[in-house]
């Protein structure tokens, strides 16, 4: 492990009249001989505090450096060796930022934190926000939002480790290419417009004061890069983290964020495409939707005979809503149970006294209002479930077309790393028997959580990986579905649970018949 | 010829869907093809104007770039190829600057300006300013106020050349170790106390934005290394600047401005060292002395018979004072006159009407008030006489201790470098009348201007040179002679009119015999 940053424990004599080297150049002398490389700089707004922590500490300690491919660069200088040396690492969704503060020295993770994004404020999809940064000044407000985010959560971490925001020495993070060029105050105009070119795909590595972040104000930064206006840093990170650029068999990362991402491929290639596939799985389309947190239904269960519903709640409170992976499960359940057909409808004889109307809607009731959090009843109306049939019909079809792009099947694969929210807390088998995920042996299927976070912390703890992911960018093919006939094709087959095609789900069980 | 910055032209396909790449990875991409490097990188603070301007020229033009050692960096984006590429170079004196506008693609120099140097309401010389920069926020308006400096001559040279402040690409300066810390916001504090170590000798390139500097905000802004606290950048810039590191044979470099600074070397070695020798050759110690500008007498001839003086003074304007080669010039011809005995006292006996008191003093008058320009006659005290002896014997004591120590005599030396103000204006042949520069043929000394801004020149118009400047710094031992018994010993055979052992100067004649 090669950290961005690392602490250089040094020892120089003091100075006098016959070495009457400079404080700083005898620093520099001593971070020279400790790792033998011969250039070492120092930024000119740390030459001051830097050389005067040196001389304060009487000519020894440790200086924190930084390995610019040409040389060391001295960004900070402590008394003694850290014990650790903090650095922060930050997923750059859209609706949601997560970030964890990392030991630089040991790799561990330190704390973890993840609040809505402000720029929440000015649109809730990229969208609205592209369209917002082309009012005036509209692009400097949302930059400002993501900045002031980012410094209170680098604030939250370095308090939870007992620490202050100034001690972080590096900043990885990944995000998709709108919200990299919001944040770095770059325009998205052309990345809406035909032939969708960002201003920047690669961000070379820059200081916290250029940006205003409040860590350590030469601390680097480093941002994932992209590879087109539709493919950015999140999922090049995501590929990486989980290593499926070094996979000898193909394998493929599926990504339900607020898109459906999906990248198949391995060390020699990497095919990828992205679709708005995942409005119904995150909260906000479903009008009972949430997002899997303390209250979210996330687990439900139907017996096929009794009818008898059960649910878990995350965090076991009184449910609130229904997250993703609550509504694969109750979906998947009520198809088991005969209470909706294979189109996805709901069959309202099979459902009893949980099919209501709702202002003309027809609506399927998890949880009466008596037993909810709120008061009211946790509701499913009949067009969240289209949305999550569209949804999934999307997702399989996605899939199964980027397959055939190189002529493998589902069966050639060695491993399917599900990401996201979507990976953490769906269970496959539901997805499976959705038709959602191909049916195959659910050893395939590998949660791997946030990958694109998990990205920024390798990023800043390991050199190597950087270079991973510039070559991982080279090799990455996107390839644009919505004007693909093969996958509009598969997507009309995918509209159906599991499938029209029902051999292509041999596991899943044929519904019970509804008991009239 | 390699200057720090260059303009790389440019041209690339319009982006289309079949080829997407970002306009600013589109741009790196010529810039890797054009220059044969790998690693093109643009600061944050660039991105999106160099990306937009590329864009609005059609994706072509020309990108302004530096080489960092490690690849290039794209600073600036034009949609042509320039006619030229200014950049700035600067003397940092400590009671005047002196800057120029060099164009960074044909070397040449394209306008000059020079000013007081705005430190000097906080102090005349430089312990002042330093004991004035260890006061409450003194540091920062030092820093402040050449910064302030700067910027306005930025602007006063950009104007010349029909151009704006922010057209600048480059600034080189070399200034002495306290004007360089000043400058950078450095404490000068350990400088003047044993074992006087300056905060850094070396500053590693740095961008005009880091220092507030109003030029093109990403330009690279390079510092001459100092080699001590009283050896400056300005002197090594010097060194280099007129060849000193490249002779076979041992030369030197004379610069007498605030201090007298002598180095004398070659390519192998190079021994300097640096006194207060030179206030009376400055405007300020002798009452009537003035900078060499309009009006300052700058040469004196006295008929050694009539004792008839005649002047010409700098424009040809009614004369205002007497700067230091035109006090020289009268020193030398009052002694060849007889008017001056060999310790430089008067000789009222010869000097006649010219002879006044003044307040006790013993004055001469060199012009009478009438045909000054203000109204006052122009005076020379003998305290200002005593001065100038006092200075040449120092400059005399310098040369010839620093060439004992290496065993050395005068006529091993193949060149003599007088730089300043001192070597533009001074008339050799006086000098060595006085008994200051030695008895040589006359074609030994050559005057070589303000080497220190000659070099600062060269260092943003040729990357060698920096980094023979770097190796200059090396070889350079400074030698302390204010603790040297042999130079004291020197200093006192010096102090007389040309030396106590006249055989030392056998071109000088003797004195006219006083007629009573």
């Amino acid at each position: 492990m090669k950290s961005m940053v690392q602490a250089v424990e040094v020892s120089a004599s003091k100075p006098s009249l016959s070495d009457n080297t400079a404080d700083l150049d005898r620093l520099k002398r001593s971070v020279r001989q400790a790792t033998g490389q011969e250039n070492i700089t120092c930024p000119l707004p740390d030459m001051a505090g830097v050389a005067g922590s040196f001389r304060d500490a009487g000519f020894q300690g440790a200086a924190v450096v930084r390995d610019t491919g040409n040389g060391m660069e001295i960004i900070s200088f402590f008394p003694g060796m850290p014990q650790k040396l903090p650095g922060m690492a930050l997923d750059l969704g859209t609706t949601h930022l997560e970030a964890c503060l990392v030991d630089l020295l040991s790799g561990q993770e330190m704390a973890r934190v993840s609040r809505e994004h402000a720029q929440g404020q000015f649109g809730a999809d990229i969208l609205t926000r592209i369209h917002y940064a082309e009012r005036n000044a509209g692009l400097a407000q949302l930059q400002r939002a993501t900045v002031s985010d980012i410094n209170a959560m680098a604030a939250d971490l370095a308090g939870r480790a007992g620490m202050v925001s100034g001690d972080l020495m590096a900043l990885g993070m990944a995000g998709n290419t709108a919200m990299t060029h919001f944040l770095l105050g770059l325009s998205p105009y052309h990345m809406c417009r035909e032939p969708y070119i960002p201003v920047a795909n690669t961000v070379d590595i820059f200081r916290a004061r250029d940006l205003g972040l409040e860590i350590c104000s030469s601390a680097p930064i480093w941002v994932a890069p992209s590879v087109g206006s539709y493919f950015g840093g999140d999922l090049l990170a995501g590929i990486v983290a989980c290593d499926l650029d070094l996979e000898d068999q193909p394998g493929m990362l599926v990504d339900v964020g607020t898109n459906a991402e999906v990248i198949l491929g391995g060390k020699d290639w990497l095919l990828a495409c992205a679709g708005a596939a995942g409005p119904a799985l995150e909260g906000g389309v479903a009008r009972m939707g949430m997002r899997a947190g303390p209250g979210a239904i996330d687990k439900v269960s139907i017996d096929p005979d009794s009818k008898f519903l059960d649910y878990s709640t995350i965090g076991g409170e009184p449910a609130l809503g229904i997250c993703g992976s609550g509504l694969i499960d109750l979906a998947a359940q009520m198809y088991l149970a005969g209470m909706l057909d294979t189109r996805g409808k709901f069959r309202p004889e099979s459902m009893k006294e949980r099919f209501v109307e709702d202002e003309h809607n027809p609506c399927f009731v998890v949880v009466q209002g008596e037993q909810s959090g709120h008061g009211q009843p946790v509701t499913v109306r009949q067009s969240d479930i289209n949305a999550l049939i569209r949804s999934k019909a999307a997702m399989y079809a996605v899939l199964s077309t980027l397959l055939q792009q190189v002529g493998l099947s589902f069966e050639d694969l060695g491993r399917i790393n599900v990401a996201g929210a979507f990976g953490r807390h769906i269970d496959p088998e539901k997805a499976v028997v959705l038709g959602m995920l191909p049916d195959l042996p659910l050893n395939v299927y590998h949660p791997v959580g946030n990958t694109s976070l998990k990205g920024a912390v390798r990023a800043i703890t390991d050199c190597d990986f950087r270079q991973r992911i510039m070559d991982a960018a080279r090799r990455v093919t996107y390839i644009e579905l919505n004007v693909n006939q093969e996958f509009m094709h598969r997507f009309s087959g995918a509209r159906f649970i599991p499938h029209t095609d029902v051999s292509l789900f041999p596991s899943v069980p044929r519904p019970q018949e509804v008991c009239r």
